[in-house]
């Protein structure tokens, strides 16, 4: 039986991006559980990881299948809990970004809450941060006030409402912004995808200055600010 | 004349959560500069870093006071930045957090792209997350939708409309939540003062169980969360 479980954000892709307590607890712990979306497919925080974990340390893959039927998603997220539970001593359990925004730990962390199973939460730097780093603009300041919709629900209301919008998954967003006609000119938008890793790709600009093709993968962000 | 400036968030409070290329930065920049709000005062972030940065470490204060008066404040800023940018080398200059939320480091870091310095933004662990993770609460899961509200601007309506809200500075909180009547069991509500830090507070439950006045101090903030 598990005597205690890391959840850790190992951040959006580049490793000197994990946290001194993340590297410390990732290196100490007995086991080290990494997400994978398919059997045979790489896992994205694991790579991030990789360079920093001890030689022989006991790594496994948890599957986490990307699917809408919630049925199907509970099975493996309970499969997935079990074999963490099931493990002895002390478990790091990663996961890109940070753990407490849409993260894949959030499926099994309410499973060990229930389990009454001791939880520690290791944050990490979430990438709708590291890409406004990457981009050089502020998310807000002052007063502002953010706004984090997931594939742009409500966009067209938030966008008058908020001075920040955070888009995660940015694949129908261009749709979305044609929409917007003559109140396009009004928002400075950046797109980033893979943000800090290898493969980064990033875009600024007014709405008609993007080329939205490269950001339809599932690793983008948007950021849209309201030009005063 | 400066080289290139570094803006470094660096957490809320625990040391260990700098990342290691917040470490690498600031223990290799030739100058480090920590914002205080009063001549006297510390300064948290300096707190935060004094432990990893090597002596004889030039370590400079900039002064960003608190006032509403606009003209004060730009005043102040721009002698912040000029100073900055007269160092010579590489320098470091740190925030609480994550320099693009809410950050002292915002108001120079305009006046330093207008002047075109190279600026690079290393991420910090932002205090709502920070607070998530101690509280033990994902703050968002799946297709949820999140606001962040600066002293809980427009709340009653956004409560309805966002499965959680987060308020920075938390001193009129308990007033607002007040005003919700017969709805005030609909949420759960999370504050925490000075997260991660040896003088954290915390307080988790229904809007009535909770003693908001340990959460008056202005390094406080909420999260709220919907219940379903």
């Amino acid at each position: 039986m598990v005597d205690k479980i890391y959840g850790i954000g190992v951040g959006p892709g580049d490793t000197d991006l994990l946290t001194l307590k993340a590297v410390n607890v990732i290196q100490n712990a007995d086991t080290i559980f990494v997400p994978i979306s398919k059997e045979g497919k790489a896992s994205v925080a694991y790579d991030i990881i990789k360079t920093i974990i001890p030689e022989n340390k006991k790594v496994v893959e948890l599957l986490f299948p990307m699917s809408k039927d919630v049925e199907f998603l509970q099975k493996h997220w309970n499969n997935a809990a079990e074999k963490v539970m099931e493990e002895n001593g002390t478990v790091a359990v990663v996961t890109i970004g940070d753990a407490t925004l849409y993260s894949t730990f959030s499926y099994v962390w309410h499973i060990f809450n229930e389990n009454n199973i001791d939880v520690e939460i290791i944050n990490g730097i979430s990438s709708p941060f590291a890409a406004a780093g990457v981009l050089n603009i502020p998310l807000v300041e002052g007063d502002e006030k953010l706004a984090i919709l997931p594939q742009g629900k409500d966009l067209e209301k938030y966008l008058e409402e908020f001075d920040t919008l955070i888009v995660m998954k940015t694949n129908d967003l261009e749709e979305k912004l044609k929409n917007l006609k003559d109140k396009k000119d009004n928002y400075l938008v950046g797109v980033v995808n893979r943000v800090t890793s290898k493969n980064q790709k990033t875009a600024l600009g007014k709405i008609d200055e993007i080329d939205f093709e490269p950001f339809k993968d599932y690793l983008s962000l948007a950021i849209i600010k309201k030009l005063k």
